[in-house]
């Protein structure tokens, strides 16, 4: 019931010493997802300590360099690792081709099953989803076709109200399924105990948000509204917000005003443009906006 | 008039932590190469301060993950820095098909023009070759097509004997090319002067030879003769042979056979398994065969 956040890579593609391009490392609910797999990413993975057989489930925003130029290294290390379980890769068609032709060429054959799954919606959709988390895309507007993701607990069962239940002695162990499930009791007499009566309100399901690369794009509001956390993209400070237009990239203030709008907890903001030499200003500018503002640096971790 | 061989990367694909695959940059009778380009190349290059800009020509031993996963990341680079100069790349036959796709599929339109040079000779062949400097292949054996690179700066132009020229009145600086040219000097008097008399023998035309991938293979020899510098990889230390042979790879052992069969000046050796952690092994075996060895370091410079 926490979501835990490792920024593995928080730049943009302009070359510069000590740019890492994006990668993230998510665990929620006890799930392990990779989003983003810039050139390098395996090796951040080392440095920060990622166990790299935990992860089943990489999700590719767009096929821009510096978001996928890193898989097929990843891949092939799986390989060398002698990893036999399926790895999920979900990213826009074209991403099947172009790593299956990277594995042949370098005769990397993987003895792990890798299972494609293309995107081209240009609407919202569930794209996963087990018993604890589901994943949704966040469509986005880029240059090329680019998702956010969508990241949410599953919701909880009710909370079991144990001062309140120890007064009926009718009610076993063996009730508590269907009184976490939201059933009421009846009791032998033909009485019935509202399930309210029984169980607590179980915690909020939590939610992390993963927006990037975007021009400011204010109709995915409803799809992040009250994450606990959103990531954002803000390549530009707002000195440039034309090249941020012209780019389909959005400004730190730009970041601020969805996570303001869609009333989220926290933001995190990074893709920072290699132009801009104190990466603070961004983090003054967001935070005129959005208070709850924090800067995504490698081998940072955000805790919900 | 010399050789900087600066080393990128040399370890092999084995997951580790501070590891860095294969890359070599070299600068030979001021032409510049980069030899290999393994994930994480182009920031190596950064941090070690080699200039992007100088590089025209890329030449790829094989196309394991190890060796070419960086090659797409440099040139998608290169089209971010507005790069326009055409960019030469020689390697084994596939490389273009997979590079094109890449930079295809994430919309890195290079505006400059890319040359690949395909190769698919089992016979040591000239692929490069400039007023400073030629390029040959050396054939490897490895698990799948491979070649080694024998840089050689070209035969040098005689030196002017200054002492002896300035005894004739009549040589002027307009002989001087006749002269560096090997040319006799036929006197007003019908006299002729021998060429030996008024030049003298240039320096020796310095030679790098790059030999990675590859199983021990003694026939490569004839080919490096006399090197001045020869780069052999080695994968295993003898306790391995075993497994060297099995992975078409080299003991460190054998690369210093090579290196003295050879005669060469200097052996480095590099793209060590991951099984050792301490490499200076690799160094203390093949000083037992042949004397000059040095070990491969990201990082290290290697002047001739």
């Amino acid at each position: 019931m926490s979501i835990t956040l490792t920024i593995l890579g928080c730049h943009s593609a302009t070359p510069r010493i000590n740019a890492f391009p994006t990668s993230q490392y998510l665990e929620i609910n006890n799930c392990h997802f990779l989003i983003d797999c810039g050139e390098g990413t395996q090796r951040q993975m080392r440095k920060y300590k990622v166990g790299f057989s935990k992860i089943n489930h990489i999700f590719i925003s767009h096929l821009h360099g510096d978001h996928f130029y890193g898989l097929v290294g990843l891949l092939s290390t799986y390989g060398i690792l002698n990893r036999e379980k399926e790895l999920h890769i979900y990213g826009p068609k074209g991403i099947k081709e172009v790593t299956l032709l990277q594995l042949k060429i370098s005769q990397s054959h993987a003895k792990y099953k890798i299972i494609f799954h293309e995107l081209t919606s240009r609407k919202s959709e569930l794209i996963f989803e087990n018993d604890k988390v589901s994943v949704s895309t966040i469509p986005l507007n880029h240059r090329v076709y680019t998702n956010g993701y969508l990241f949410k607990e599953k919701e909880k069962p009710r909370k079991l109200n144990m001062l309140n239940i120890s007064g009926y002695s009718e009610i076993g162990k063996a009730d508590y399924l269907n009184l976490k499930a939201g059933k009421d009791f009846t009791l032998a007499s033909g009485d019935i105990i509202p399930n309210t009566e029984l169980t607590l309100n179980p915690s909020k399901p939590l939610s992390f948000a993963f927006c990037s690369d975007t021009s400011y794009k204010p109709d995915i509001i409803p799809i992040i509204k009250n994450a606990d956390l959103l990531y954002h993209e803000a390549t530009f400070l707002s000195d440039r917000e034309d090249l941020a237009k012209k780019t389909k990239h959005a400004t730190s203030k730009q970041a601020a005003q969805i996570a303001k709008d869609a009333d989220v907890n926290k933001l995190v903001i990074g893709h920072y443009s290699g132009r801009y030499k104190d990466i603070s200003l961004f983090k003054k500018e967001a935070t005129e906006t959005f208070k709850n503002t924090e800067l995504a640096e490698p081998g940072k971790v955000f805790y919900v």
